[in-house]
Parts: C-alpha cells; sequence; structure tokens
C-alpha cells in the first residue's frame, strides 16, 4: 500500500495537477496537498517548486488561482503546495483567523494547545519531504515561494536550508513577523512570549546573523497591498540585506494589492526566476 | 447613483478584474456580475466576451479558476462573467445541484414556481446587455462562450442572436438538453412537458432549422469527462451542423475532463478564435 492516497487527478496543459492525501505522523492528522508534474517524457526529473499559501488557505487556493501551471509546464518545474496547518475536529484551533488552523506560520509551535500538533516546519523539511522523494520520486533541485504568511515561509525555510532550496521568491511576505500584529500573536501563542525564541522564524532576523551560501531572493510587493505597511513591509528585509550584501530584488508592483490576481500576474516570472538561477 | 455598484477592482497583468451589483428588475433581486477591462489607454474600445458557466457556479468560477485575463489583456478582450440564475432567500429553489438557484439554464420559464424569477435569457440579452452598453460604455463587438450548462447557453444564445454576437465557442456544452437527463429535467421544470415548447432552447434543434448568417462555433470536448457520453455528446451538434454546411469545428481534447483545469488550458485558445474571425 502506499502511504499517499489519490484524491484527484487532472490533466492541465502539458501536465497533470494531482490532489493528495496522507497520514501525518508528526502533526498527527490526515493531510492534503497538491502536486503538479510537467510532461514526464519532455522531464523526467523535473526540479520541484515548493508554494507556502497565506492565511486561510489550504493547497487549494494556488492550485486553482494562480494560473502557474502553464509556465510550470511549459519550463518543466514540478509544484507542491502543502496545507498550512494541521487539520481536525481535534486539533487545537482558534475563531481567529490568524490563529489556530489555516494559520500554521511554519514553525515549530512549542506553547500548548499547539506543540502536540503545530510542527509545519518538521512537516515540510522532514516528513513531507521524505514522501515526496522516496513515494513520488521527486528529488530533483529544489526552489520556494510563497505568499503573504507563506512568503514569511517561503524566506525562512529557504535562509536556514540554503544547501536544499536553489532560490527564494515571494508574494508580500511578513518579512519580521516579531514586530507586526500577525507575527506578534501568532509567535506569542506558538513560541510563548521570550522575544529570543522567535528569532530564528523571522527573516529580517535571520538575514541580520546570516552567513554562508546566498541563496538569491526575488520578492513582490503590490503598493496598492491593505497591508503593505502594517503587516509586511518588505523594505525592512531589503535593509538588511544590503548590509550583508546578500542577493535581494524587490520590486514594488503599482497598482496590485494582496489578492491572487497579484500572483497570477507574475508568478510566470517568478518560475523564470527560479529556472534561471538554476542555469546559473 | 449609478445603477451599478462596485464589490471589488483588482489590478490583475496589464488590466483590471471588477465585480459589481445592481438590483434586477427583470429577476426581481440583486444580482452580481463580475467583468475584465483591458489596459484603457491600449484598447479604448474593446470586444466584449460573454462567459456563461456551469452548473453551480456564479460569476466567481470562471473570474478566479480560468486565468483567462492573461490572454484577454494581451489581446484586448473584456470579458463580462453573469450569475447563472436569480439568487436569494426568496427566490424559488431546490435542493438538488442541477435544478433551481446556480442552475438557471440560460432560459425563460414559463411554469410556477420558476416563471416569477427566472428569466435568465431576457436578463442576459436584454436587462443586462444594456446596463454594459450604457453604464459601463461597453458596445463594441461581441462574442460568446461558455462551460457545460454555459456552453449550451453559449450556443442557444449564439444561434439565435446571429447578428450580434460574431463567433461562438464552448467547453462540453449540453448540446442536446432535450435528450439528456441534465436538460430534461430542467426544462420539464422551467418550461413543462410539452417538448414543442423545448425547441428554442436546444442548441442541436435550432441548428437543424438554422438559416440565415452563419456564426462560426468552436468547441473543445475532453475525452476524459465524466459527463461525455450520458450528457453531452457534441458529436450530435457537429451531425446536424454538417447537414446545414454551417462552420462548426469540434476538437476532442485527450486526457481532458470537465474541469476548469481544461478550460485554463484552452482558454487562450479560444479568445484568439474569437479574435481571429473578427479580423477576417
Amino acid at each position: 500500500m502506499s502511504k499517499v492516497e489519490n484524491l484527484e487527478e487532472h490533466r492541465i496543459f502539458d501536465g497533470m495537477q494531482y490532489k493528495y492525501r496522507h497520514h501525518s505522523e508528526l502533526l498527527d492528522c490526515p493531510m492534503t496537498f497538491s502536486l503538479f508534474l510537467p510532461n514526464k517524457e519532455k522531464f523526467p526529473e523535473p526540479p520541484l517548486l515548493w508554494w507556502l499559501s497565506g492565511l486561510t488557505c489550504n493547497d487549494d487556493n494556488f492550485t486553482h488561482k494562480a494560473g502557474a501551471q502553464r509556465a510550470a509546464a511549459r519550463l518543466g518545474i514540478a509544484m507542491i503546495m502543502p496545507d498550512t496547518s494541521p487539520r481536525g475536529e481535534e486539533i487545537a484551533d482558534s475563531s481567529d483567523y490568524d490563529l489556530g488552523q489555516g494559520a500554521g506560520f511554519y514553525l515549530n509551535a512549542t506553547q500548548e494547545p499547539w506543540a502536540s500538533h503545530y510542527k509545519m516546519y518538521d512537516y515540510l523539511t522532514e516528513e513531507l519531504t521524505d514522501l515526496v522523494r522516496v513515494e513520488l520520486g521527486l528529488d530533483g533541485p529544489e526552489f520556494i515561494s510563497g505568499h503573504s504568511m507563506g512568503g514569511h515561509g517561503a524566506l525562512v525555510l529557504g535562509l536556514r536550508n540554503p544547501e536544499r532550496f536553489q532560490s527564494i521568491t515571494a508574494f508580500a511576505p511578513i518579512v519580521n513577523p516579531s514586530e507586526v500584529p500577525w507575527g506578534i500573536k501568532a509567535f506569542e501563542n506558538y513560541l510563548g512570549k521570550t522575544e529570543e525564541d522567535w528569532a530564528e522564524w523571522d527573516a529580517v532576523k535571520l538575514m541580520k546573523q546570516h552567513s554562508g551560501k546566498r541563496v538569491p531572493i526575488l520578492i513582490d510587493q503590490g503598493d496598492k497591498d491593505p497591508f503593505y505597511k502594517k503587516e509586511l513591509e518588505p523594505a525592512k528585509l531589503v535593509e538588511a540585506a544590503k548590509e550583508k550584501d546578500y542577493p535581494l530584488q524587490l520590486r514594488i508592483q503599482s497598482g496590485h494589492d494582496h489578492s491572487y490576481y497579484t500572483i497570477a500576474t507574475f508568478i510566470e516570472e517568478h518560475l523564470e526566476f527560479h529556472i534561471n538561477e538554476l542555469k546559473k
């Protein structure tokens, strides 16, 4: 018996879109994820993009709304879209959209009631990674990208695993969660009130302490995004990167907001960025 | 006061995606619709594509999932996505997904409890048309397209209004609703059991009686579509078209199913078909 259950498969462009379910031992609940594979004959060993979604999302949002499969099929990129938290009636939750299920923040919680299930960092970098490599045979080069809370996740996973991810991109990422309302609320609940414990989950703080391999970063931020100044403020990461002479490009996109319409507009350029960095 | 209320606006590619609400006097309820406009400076008088969605859909499905804005922005095509039925707690409904709200079948009902509100044909071809022309200033050439029940709608509206719509395309349309379970159920309820009353709402029957202007038709049908043989069977329309020497192209798309993934794959070719027919 395979460890993964195939829930859906659809042809799209020159590739296939799948939706899977498996039992996560680490999170102690069933988890779904979506996967796009380009044409197997043309691209037998594709690189893999990890896409991390934002608050309230699951694995469907990017899969349905970003239109990324077109460019991924053309460029020969596989894409995995995980869920954003553990799920289930027996899993701790909150009635707030920005805490609990749908808001895992891609970290390992240390505080109850969250610590027993909210281990999204380990889930992604260990359990789901093993599953994708062993069960699905995807063991090529890896990229990482994400939106908002998932942009935070992409930056944190990317900066902490520079030997693994070849390049990082993000849309409207929470770059400095320790200093903004969404992040402070999540970190106080999941990690406790000791701020030193937050540093390893904060891209600006990770950048300030950076040494070693420099994985290139591309960030798109819409100037009509209602969260731009209060929650996101990517210039803080640019500033930290400059001090380290770290390769980071921030593009402020005129007229664009926080929605999937912005992701749809620029996702092709992100996929091309990843492929071009791989070819360098 | 404008008759239309702007609920949302988002930049996407080189254009804008809007969602509107207005009070329909004909349907006697508030209705939403979505509208994409290409860059106004580059395309001040764009042609307009009417997109008619399938069972259970509203104006969001195509807007969110088809990825059509990319090609529409490039080609300079405006797109309007109406809802699929009247809506509201006081509007007749059914607990079945294929009857009542979300399943208006683009016709004018004559039977109660449906007749007082279910007038989607008149709503689209008169009230919403006037609103789009007068309030939104879109009075250029028009195309029509749709999916499944909406493919039926596109064929019926297109064939009945050949002076108005320049070209017709459809994905997995119900071409002969009088003869298949979805259509028979809808027609018996909305139109009554007298089959002669169904003919003006059936694309195969309209084709068999066709005379006058021949508006070109393109149809895509996936061969892995679970409704292909039971509900759709587009070869019936091809056969009727052949007898009339009517320009209709049916493409059977290998491996494709009934989902929006198929629409996403081929919508660009449909938009190009419409633009190319306009240039002829």
